[in-house]
């Protein structure tokens, strides 16, 4: 490497200012006059200088950077989480690297890939279909799992997904309902798994009766949702409420049996989970279970952080609570036909 | 700069292996056997060797990362430009740094700030909110704009905004609507006001009657629509029909009136904008207009990555269609009260 590195002392030569006004320029460009600023940033142009970047970064080994893996961008539950994340990452000065794990065919690849490419200073893991063993690297970064993983014991922020299923069967089963069905998450999925367990778990504590065909899979997707509602049209013997592993997979099952003269909830009663936005907006409103998102991207941003500062990749976990949202959209049950 | 950087023959030394197989552990894991793949990782780990990273990149002058600048990363409504850009740069190599205009106190210092620190090679912006000077940085990389933007000639990636609420005017007069309203977004974003102008000289072509008061503002979000609503429950003089500017706005108001009693389309129909995943999925499915959210992320990706190749920071701009999608919110309007 024989090139120079441009310095702060070249630009503030060139522009034929003081050092101190090149760093306030760059910090805050609207404080200083316009022509001030032209000078600055022409010189900064003509010498090459990179402000806060590669260069400096490089001389000090740190990227200032943070990646956080997801499994889908295009998925908007994330986007909270990330808003959460991006409220303590920028302040602290990081930027936040969004990669999706599943656009390539290998997942693990990706974050095998990210974990070694010295991209980052920490990694958020937002994706429970990696594997644990991916994580088997020396001297990778520090990492936090926004959500649940098996088997392990790494620094994670987990939400009290069992608990929540379990509110919600024991809501649907005080209202009087006995005929309980779920439409679960894709199989494999972590958090689709904790709900399933959740509600397998809560019916069997309360002493209703399992209906293996009740049990429906979907994959969190409104469209998964819409699919459940067409096979539960078709049922002889139907269940009387349903818990969803997904508001989005409620909000589509409900559009779809209300389009086809279902009430909800004189005829079915329906309980989501997460607290989507669009969940007060429906008629009637989702009755839910809200995970705060915000809330967890912050705690994982947080925790991250410490372990960038203190150099460690071990942490504690944290478990955040989840909340009972009453809607319009559980009731009785409809009266026994005869 | 005296410390000594770390090469791939160093690491190929460590490990004992050749530069090749070092090379291949990197890019693919998977096909090198685990003995070898941990003596490649241990080697990275133990002589610092940065992968494809800051060393790399700073001696081709390249970060090998895009910033796309949002005014808001917790609204769902980028979350399909993101998946169409990603598709685009994940696959020629580049990171996706996604950071948030709105979160500090000044939009234009961030995108100042990203345009000076050397971090990308590339920037996307989808804050219609920016100042067309905050881009005139002498050397800065090159920008492109994934929505409208007053009054400059950039490269830009646009919508048929204005044609889109014609469009919309065009379906709710056919159908006998006279008494037509606009739930506008936000006062300043360029987008509204295009849907805005869109609709007003909609109804000055058609010949309708434009009443001020039935103009309403919202700012895109389901709160804003539900907040539309209950201005409109407490007219005395209500329109029979309204555009709305966003599919949010539409959703948010719909599920109030309705909670409140009102049958749509039979006593209020409604056309929103954007054709949001929700749309089809409520009851009745959302009458609307389609904006293709991930192909434009996609020309995008395609126009920026072009222009980063040849060096350029000019650069065509495209006009993207949109499309009516008829759904169950818009009808005839209710027989008039005598």
């Amino acid at each position: 490497m024989d090139r120079k590195v441009t310095t702060i002392q070249d630009v503030a030569r060139a522009a034929g200012v003081s050092t101190a006004t090149v760093s306030r320029t760059l910090a805050k460009p609207s404080v200083v006059a316009k022509t001030t600023r032209e000078a600055v940033l022409t010189a900064v142009a003509e010498t090459g200088y990179r402000v806060n970047a590669t260069a400096s970064n490089l001389r000090r080994q740190r990227t200032g950077s943070v990646i956080v893996l997801l499994p889908n961008i295009a998925n908007p539950f994330f986007a909270q989480i990330l808003a959460g994340l991006a409220s303590v990452l920028t302040p602290a000065q990081y930027g936040m690297l969004i990669a999706d794990t599943q656009s390539g065919p290998d997942p693990d690849e990706r974050l095998t890939h990210y974990l070694t490419s010295g991209q980052a200073d920490g990694l958020v893991l937002l994706d429970g279909t990696l594997s644990p063993e991916a994580l088997e690297i020396p001297g990778r970064p520090p990492v936090v799992m926004a959500c649940e993983w098996m088997g392990r014991d790494l620094p994670s922020v987990r939400v009290e997904n069992g608990r929540g299923a379990a509110m919600a069967v024991g809501h649907l089963a005080r209202l009087g309902h006995r005929a309980i069905g779920h439409v679960t998450g894709p199989q494999g999925n972590v958090l689709a798994e904790t709900r399933l367990k959740g509600f397998r778990g809560a019916m069997e504590a309360i002493g209703l009766p399992l209906h293996e065909e009740w049990i429906l899979e979907g994959d969190f997707t409104m469209d998964s949702g819409a699919a459940a509602a067409r096979a539960w049209l078709t049922m002889e013997d139907r269940p009387t409420a349903l818990f969803f592993a997904s508001d989005e997979m409620a909000a589509g099952f409900m559009g779809l049996v209300q389009r086809a003269g279902i009430r909800v909830p004189q005829d079915l009663s329906i309980v989501g989970f997460d607290n989507i936005e669009i969940a007060q907006h429906l008629s009637p409103a989702l009755t839910t279970i809200r995970q705060p998102r915000t809330h967890i991207g912050v705690r994982a941003a947080e925790l991250l952080l410490s372990m960038i500062e203190t150099g460690t990749r071990t942490g504690p976990s944290e478990v955040i609570e989840v909340e009972f949202i009453p809607g319009g959209s559980a009731g009785p049950p409809p009266p026994a036909r005869s």
